[in-house]
């Protein structure tokens, strides 16, 4: 008998999970349904800022694989336009809205995967909806972005909120020539960051001509006679402005499982099992809106990630073809980079490993991409976290330029294996003068920790 | 009563043992006499090809310490020009020849670490010692290729060998303006690599010019009436040269040690154990003339590399200076660039797998470094080895432009690890368009030997 998946959301984890699935099942063995709320499927979400940024020309670069091209080489029927306005878990029915048409109906499931993504948080303050302010976080934000940018021809812009998506977002308008504003209500950038690191952002952020307003609180949005956004309110003053931008993190898209009844858990994704089941029969959950585990703190978290995304996605539809496979977890690893400037983190910072438990030892390392003798040698800043007494490495943070973040991996594999500074500063990491010091930075900031963490006792 | 520590050979290994030692124990504890036969101490002989190819300026660029600030600041007794000939592990004495004077001393030690490199291999041929031909293992060597190209201005050169050395002397000579051949005797330049990786890096040699002749035989040097090399015969025909160098590799320079009775292991290097301890009382050894353990193949390997011999230099000094530690092994991580290309490996390649009596499992990938709509993203090509049934990673080999190569450094700590390539496919990496594509090709090569192993049940 054919059974029938239903996916709810056609981007990454969705259409990943339902490929996926497709590759164990056949259509005689299984129908795959999807629907997708815009008009987009498995496209790059973190490749928007890039596109409104002027890197990426045309919007389709982003699109790994059309609706089309799911329908006709995999079989898998994906509805763009269509959003699933409801979920009855006993029924096991959906029911969907065609938004161009305005109707609704029912179609059943035997199995269903909520994949609905994130969505971009809003403060909480008057004007907060107006014409002007943008979330980013799907293909149609992006495209109404860069039409206000080619209608409206705006000459400021203010960004609220400097988390990855909010420093990308102001690299793309800098890029586009406006004055940049960035709000702030920590006193810091990226506020995951260790103050240390934190401050090398504003530095740099600010060495580009941002103008950036920290441990400042927007408190409503002024709009002109046309509904327009006129001006950011903020605890100290108001910044006019023509555009602006939400870069203040995202939540789960978690609202339509919340109201079927399955739960959502404290980092307010949906709840699942490491195969991606949610505890609601039938009902799976993949992607920006389902919580996952942090390997490190041991705690649920939700990190909206394309990587993971796509990893959940992956997993989901591994299990719904019949296969078994596990979803390990996460290490809230990041990376973005702010001009020339590259930042990434994996692991805890000083603030969460103590949240989780730990007693932390943090140490600092300055050094270079490449022997210092060699052209073109960046600075790279290392911030270890690690536990007092263990040793165990618990973080890492750094800040440099060409050739300094991708070194965050090598941090992130160790940190998976739950390695000691004094082991991973041993490890046989590549050396040549064009690509490191002959102690690599990774392995001098280790070297920093296990000294640290001896000095401690 | 104060000890006395000497010291045979004064770069990486040695004088970071030498270092180590000292902040452990002060003069009054430890007395320190290192000895050099060279001019220079703690150079970077890894930078010496960049130095030749004008990619570096000063010689003194590539001198992390001279000999006159270890004396000063940490109460070294370095004596550069002062050659150990003999060593009486009984007497636990050195002869010592002073190169300018000629003249030689004995000295007592109560405890000796033997650090003396590593030396080219010379292919056994008529002529090989001929003026003309260059080594490029020391910073003198190095100095002596430069007098050559100021003072003959050679037109033409000939590498012999395809090693790493080989390689990048080849890009420097090319760097100089020179014509170059390169003569290597297996099929392949950097012979180490699997056929299929190393077949790329012979395109990428000649794409900038490079004349390659793979599987030809040194037969031997021709020289003119002046002494200097005038042609290097091959059994493929004869090629003219001003001016040739070895790239052949080197080979652990323990003839001292093997004549005072110090057990020498299979690879050539002398033996040590985990604390770089010989099996002789009061004698240690360390850096390229030493032996090492390979983690993953479990056998003893001689690797020259500085960055090994920095690692083992801090052991032995730890050690030396009263506290503990041990050298875990090595995984024959490797990574260079021939002008646009890296290359990198880590572990072991499918010959040496099987060498090993492993049963590997291979796949290979093509990706690229960025989002491949981000701009400037590159091409990489990874050829992964795991172990059949159990999928445990053995070596990563790639090749790529830039921001390629390090990714071996993921690899390398996978494999520290002995990670299965399934475990490795789920780690947390970092993900951002600028960095990688959403999958890091690192992560896609696991996915794809993952599923090789699977196929091979």
């Amino acid at each position: 008998m054919t059974e029938r998946l239903v996916v709810i959301g056609g981007d990454a984890a969705g259409m990943s999970a339902a490929s996926q699935a497709r590759r164990l099942k056949g259509p005689e063995e299984l129908e795959i349904l999807a629907f997708e709320r815009g008009s987009f499927t498995s496209y790059a979400a973190c490749g928007i800022p890039y596109w409104i940024g002027g890197l990426i020309d045309e919007r389709d670069e982003l699109v790994a694989r059309a609706p089309e091209v799911f329908r006709e080489r995999q079989s898998i029927d994906v509805r763009t336009g269509h959003e699933v306005v409801a979920i009855d878990t006993d029924a096991r029915t959906v029911v969907v809205e065609d938004l161009a048409a305005g109707e609704r109906t029912a179609h059943g499931y035997d199995q269903l995967l909520i994949a609905t993504g994130a969505t971009p948080l809003r403060p909480p303050v008057p004007g907060i909806d107006a014409d002007g302010v943008f979330g980013v976080q799907t293909l149609d934000h992006g495209q109404r972005v860069l039409d206000a940018l080619a209608e409206r021809q705006p000459r400021r812009a203010v960004v609220i909120g400097a988390g990855y998506i909010g420093i990308e977002m102001a690299e793309a308008m800098l890029l586009r020539g406006l004055e940049v504003h960035v709000v702030e209500m920590a006193e810091q950038p990226m506020s995951t960051l260790d103050p240390e690191i934190g401050a090398k952002v504003a530095d740099a952020m600010r060495r580009m001509g941002m103008h950036l307003h920290l441990g400042v609180a927007v408190e409503g949005i002024e709009t002109g006679e046309d509904g327009w956004l006129r001006a950011v309110r903020t605890a100290e003053g108001t910044l006019e402005a023509d555009i602006a931008v939400l870069g203040t993190g995202t939540r789960p898209f978690s609202d339509l499982a919340r109201d079927a009844g399955v739960p959502i858990g404290p980092s307010q994704g949906i709840v699942t099992d490491r195969r991606q089941r949610t505890p609601v029969e039938g009902v799976w959950a993949a992607g920006d809106c389902a919580e996952t585990f942090h390997r490190v703190a041991q705690q649920p978290v939700s990190i909206a990630l394309g990587t993971i995304a796509n990893k959940q996605g992956r997993i989901a539809g591994l299990n719904l073809g019949g296969s078994y496979a596990a979803f390990p977890g996460v290490l809230g690893t990041a990376i973005t980079k702010v001009c020339e400037v590259e930042i990434a983190r994996t692991g805890l910072g000083e603030q969460a490993a103590r949240d989780a438990g730990f007693a932390p030892v943090v140490a600092t390392i300055d050094g270079t991409t490449r022997a210092h003798y060699y052209p073109d040698a960046k600075p790279i800043t290392i911030r270890t976290v690690a536990e007092q007494g263990t040793g165990r490495l618990l973080g890492a943070q750094l800040i440099g330029e060409e050739g300094a973040a991708k070194r965050i991996d090598t941090f992130a594999t160790a940190l998976w294996n739950e390695m000691t500074v004094e082991e991973l500063l041993n490890v046989d990491l590549s050396y040549a003068p064009p690509f490191s010091p002959v102690w690599d930075p990774v392995l001098i900031a280790a070297r920093r920790a296990d000294s640290a963490v001896r000095r401690h006792g």
